[in-house]
């Protein structure tokens, strides 16, 4: 059946600047897909049988995109979190168990339907504020089995609810223990699994953490050559704690995104401007951190990099599974206007996931995933610290 | 009837440091009140008739008590955020109706009805974060019947929620368009004000706004010495963007709060100690503002003056209905603990509202203003951004 939206305001963003605004409008949606969109009076007679929204003179805009997320994980590490705020140093809570490794022994230990379960609250958390596509990454394994199991959850997530997810390998996202002082065997095991997890259509992307407590260059280059070899896009966590030529190495890769990027130099600028690579901002984890080098957003906004935003969901480094949180401190921390934020949750970070053809924007064809917002206008989105603006939400063109 | 809550962890908050923490325990409330609390297998025999209510494992806590909130007001701000944030300078703004004047303007054409219907929404948002009570200051009026109108929102807002709410008098928060250049005479008005709408029962305590870009300590003092004469307690706006000797001249009114203080000496702090004025931390418009100078934090803690954290819920610096987000803020920018967080929105908050011997603690005798928390420990409350950690909410006893 048809599906009508109207008495709402559209924000499109089928243009790379700006909200692409049509006021007093509708949408039409057929076939989970975009069929028409217009003002309110020139809505097409004859349409059929007919599901009417009213959207109550709200703002309809494309389903949020959070494009980097960490969000399937066992524990939480709200213990190191107040260990770290009574004093402790990072070795104390690091013989205390803390940090990443506790994330990996937790997930290692749970069992795949727990995780799952505790995944599923952190997404309906997004999807309460209108997320429609997310993106998940594997990389609290560290080993085949353990990292299989991330990635299976990463894609249950998305048949228990209306949501497009996108499952990313992250195996070298750190060293395990079982290969201390060993990164260069670790690189080969990742690649090793990579093969058989991707036949088995767990895998969309391939990541890594490429940093000096991380991945050198030359080891992402060979996880990145593998990924090649399979048809599997790659992007890379870099350049958030040191210039380590990360963002450079994405680019000649010609990869969906590079992510964080507060050290990223002018050089790598315009290698990313050249190959379409996407510039994800991570603004929470910028604020958790206490950070104070801010990402070169002049410059990327003057080369034309798209920018996405996202929220990083993280046990460690960005405990927050709210987007609006992302988009305000997009704003208020990195100084985005609230078009480009927004754009950077729907627009560029469909980009960042290679799914431009399908969803970000509200263009006739594309996949209808839209959220309807009680707002007056679209920065509220970006404005506003908490409360429960959406009205509703759709995927595929069905409502979630 | 009788509501026996078991199956759940307390975190009563009966003194003044750390959480209280009962394990595996229960809690029993009676006409509205806390009857007794303990282990689960000390559950007192021959309760009668009771509602029982599964904790799940969870974390019971005193309600939140959010004590700073301005959550009345017309219009939004989203427009000038917007404005700001694509290079306009304040000047611009102002002469675009920026700044507090526009929600004054705003709140002065609002009808009350409609004035009750927005302030109701920003409310809904903090109870779902587990509030039982909220303060809610006038101050965007700025003339009698605006004042008013803006108070009897306040009373009603507690009418049709199950929440006690805090009413208080800020005319003194900015000078109207009326009295330009003539603070003096404006502060006359307001204390000329103050008298009717206390007698109205419509004032539970006296604040202003002590700045440079405010009022005087003088005009201030004679504000607080007409609150006195009607026996009003009084709080104060201080010290947030410079030292203007605000919290020491309310400590020395016996003040229930100095607010903000950023700039507090120690000359103010240990006279807040002597006096028992809480020092009430707003680190969401700290965040907001983007400022740099924290509040002596460490100063405040060694001289055992009680911390209180707020939202500041208002359309300018502090655009934010979440609790929790200012828990997070308060550990993540101002390095508070989070067992000094939560008790800054338990027991210190009460304290900072003069409601001690109400509620605030889990404690035999105080009223039952209860949340119930899926959490693993208290700290997850500051730590996790987003989400619904809350599994219920009592205010007198009655589920909200
Ligand atoms: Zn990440
Ligand atoms: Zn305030």
């Amino acid at each position: 059946m048809n599906l009508l939206i109207r008495h709402t305001h559209l924000a499109t963003f089928a243009q790379p600047d700006g909200y692409g605004e049509l006021h007093d409008a509708a949408l039409l949606v057929r076939d989970g897909r975009i069929a028409w969109l217009g003002a309110e009076q020139d809505i097409p007679a004859g349409l059929g049988e007919l599901q009417e929204v009213d959207g109550q003179g709200g703002w309809l805009t494309p389903g949020l995109i959070d494009c980097h997320t960490h969000l399937v994980f066992g524990g939480d590490r709200s213990h190191e979190f107040e260990l770290r705020l009574n004093g402790a140093s990072y070795e104390e809570i690091a013989r205390a168990g803390g940090g990443i490794r506790s994330s990996v022994s937790a997930t290692r230990a749970v069992s795949e339907a727990e995780l799952l379960a505790q995944s599923l609250r952190r997404l309906d958390g997004m999807l309460r504020e209108g997320v429609t596509t997310v993106e998940v990454k594997s990389g609290y394994g560290l080993d085949f089995d353990s990292e299989r199991k991330m990635l299976r959850v990463a894609r249950q997530l998305g048949q228990q609810r209306r949501v497009g997810v996108q499952a990313t390998y992250l195996a070298a996202h750190a060293l395990p223990p079982e290969f201390q002082g060993r990164p260069d065997d670790y690189i080969e095991a990742c690649i090793a699994w990579l093969k058989p997890l991707a036949e088995e259509g767990l895998v969309d992307a391939v990541d890594a953490f490429c940093e000096q407590i991380g991945f050198s260059r030359d080891q992402v280059a060979r996880l990145f050559q593998a990924a090649k070899a399979l048809g599997l896009p790659v992007k890379l966590h870099a350049e958030q704690l040191s210039d380590s030529g990360g963002a450079l190495l994405t680019a000649q890769h010609d990869g969906l995104s590079a992510d964080h990027l507060e050290w990223l130099d002018e050089q790598a600028i315009a290698a990313m401007a050249q190959h379409g690579t996407v510039a994800v901002l991570l603004p929470i984890a910028f604020y958790c951190l206490r950070e104070t080098k801010l990402p070169p957003i002049a410059a990327l906004r003057a080369a034309g990099v798209p920018m996405a935003v996202s929220t990083d969901c993280n046990p460690g480094t960005a405990p927050a599974s709210s987007p609006l949180l992302a988009l305000n401190m997009a704003c208020t921390l990195f100084r985005l206007t609230p078009a480009e934020a927004l754009a950077g949750m729907t627009r560029h970070a469909a980009q960042a996931l290679g799914l431009q053809q399908q969803t970000g924007t509200l263009e006739i064809g594309k996949r209808a995933d839209l959220a309807l917002w009680q707002i007056n206008r679209p920065a509220e989105l970006c404005y506003w610290l908490g409360g429960e603006p959406l009205l509703g939400r759709w995927y595929n063109g069905q409502q979630g």
